[in-house]
């Protein structure tokens, strides 16, 4: 997805977000704003938004020192999903729809992202899910295609959203290849967390190369590529890789919810819908 | 008061929802963005907010050609105040303290804001801010220093906010001097806006030649700074002018509600308080 006019103020907010969870320093708070107000006119706006947001990330680690300011907070969410794990277990047990319950849990799941303006409540957010009708629901096609799969590559997203992404793991009970960002950037899972989520248990962990919030295929390393290139079944989780692979030749399914206007837009949807959207389905 | 960290984000989203408004062309939009991005760096933070305000508002002006961007919208403003003027007048007669209930609807009035990231509804706002109660509430120094006053000086700020002010200056029948900026700037009441309004049949309206969204002293003409160090009773309306005037040496009573979490921190009081606070009362 391309970088548009709306992303800019909002990649403003975002740092100065991160900046004062990163620092107590005004003075390293300041330091950032001027840093991504400089960015601002040599932002390549035919790029994806998350390519911008890898070099204001950078900036804000370099300025504040803090290589992880969403650490606490990530365990606190995943501790969090953790505890929901097996309600939720059972609650896709009971339900005459097993895979979709599932997915509609893996979406729900995304809402826990603070690279995103606003507050969430897992457990309304899980409610009102449950019950949401899909906005774009390519359902019959994942179904055909993870029936087919030898294997799944699940690109993850947020840590927390994780544990979710777990249940939809053994829901689907096909040998998975769970992807992670390199480095920790906003709140998204990396290997740690993936541990932390349960996720060893239900898959391999790989780090797709990317250091921005998003996967971004030239920011990705070969191992990954190869994955990517040659997989049969690819599940892209969240905003922030559907920015960075909506454009991609290979067939994906994304799942995720619309949390902000412009993906709403890009996505011919109402911001809050919730999306089972596949790409190059033929 | 000064300039927070918060401030700066929240004067690149204005500068963007200002600039969408003020144009349809994108290129401008961003050449905006840029310029904003730019300034960030040198704002003064020991300065005034809308002392930064008034050089956003004037590179907007600058590169959109659009000289009153809420030409029309201050326009429909004023006709929906307009259209609530009688029931207001009304509801000041039947009630039990006719000055407060008339300070309780300027300040709704308030409420009509482009200037602030949030949306409102008149009538709503107006039930809400009729039953509530004042955060800060020097109603008896305003009622004290009201009935000794020769005269008023009534600084303005918004249009459509200007009809209710309508309604406190008739309440309080006394000389009064209406100020407004100097040039469009935001929604804020020009001469033009306070005529539309029906203020020059209650007051004498004058500018106090600042173009910036609020009265800066430093950018003001001698008619208005002598008319405000020779005041004997200064009212000023809305958060723009209490960032201006917070600092000043004169009795200043200030109307306003809290709408941005700034001025509710620097006020002590919670957002969405409504004030009445007067200055330099001794």
């Amino acid at each position: 997805m391309k970088t548009y006019l709306e992303c800019i103020p909002c990649f403003v907010n975002q740092a100065f977000k991160t900046a004062n969870i990163a620092t107590n320093d005004p003075d390293k708070v300041k330091a950032v704003l001027d840093s991504v107000g400089d960015m601002i006119k040599s932002i390549p706006m035919e790029n994806t938004p998350p390519e911008t947001g890898n070099h204001i990330y950078q900036k804000i680690r370099e300025i504040t020192s803090n290589h992880d300011p969403y650490k606490e907070i990530k365990k606190a969410h995943i501790q969090e999903a953790k505890y929901l794990y097996p309600k939720l277990k059972n609650l896709i047990k009971e339900s005459s729809d097993q895979l979709l319950t599932a997915i509609r849990i893996a979406i729900a799941g995304n809402v826990i992202d603070m690279g995103v303006d606003k507050d969430f409540n897992i457990i309304n957010d899980i409610q009102k899910i449950l019950k949401q009708d899909f906005a774009i629901f390519d359902y019959e096609a994942f179904k055909d295609q993870c029936n087919k799969a030898k294997s799944v590559l699940y690109i993850g997203d947020n840590a927390g959203e994780s544990v979710f992404d777990c249940l939809l793991i053994e829901e689907m009970s096909k040998p998975t290849v769970f992807v992670v960002r390199d480095i920790p950037v906003l709140n998204d899972c990396i290997i740690d967390d993936a541990i932390d989520s349960g996720l060893g248990e239900v898959s391999e962990i790989i780090s797709s190369g990317s250091t921005a919030p998003a996967t971004i295929l030239n920011l990705c390393n070969d191992d990954f590529l190869n994955r990517f290139n040659s997989a049969d079944f690819i599940i892209s989780k969240g905003q922030g890789n559907y920015e960075g692979l909506s454009k991609v030749d290979q067939k994906v399914f994304f799942l995720l919810k619309a949390k902000c206007k412009v993906i709403a837009n890009d996505l011919n949807v109402k911001e809050d819908a919730i999306v089972l959207k596949g790409i190059n389905l033929n």
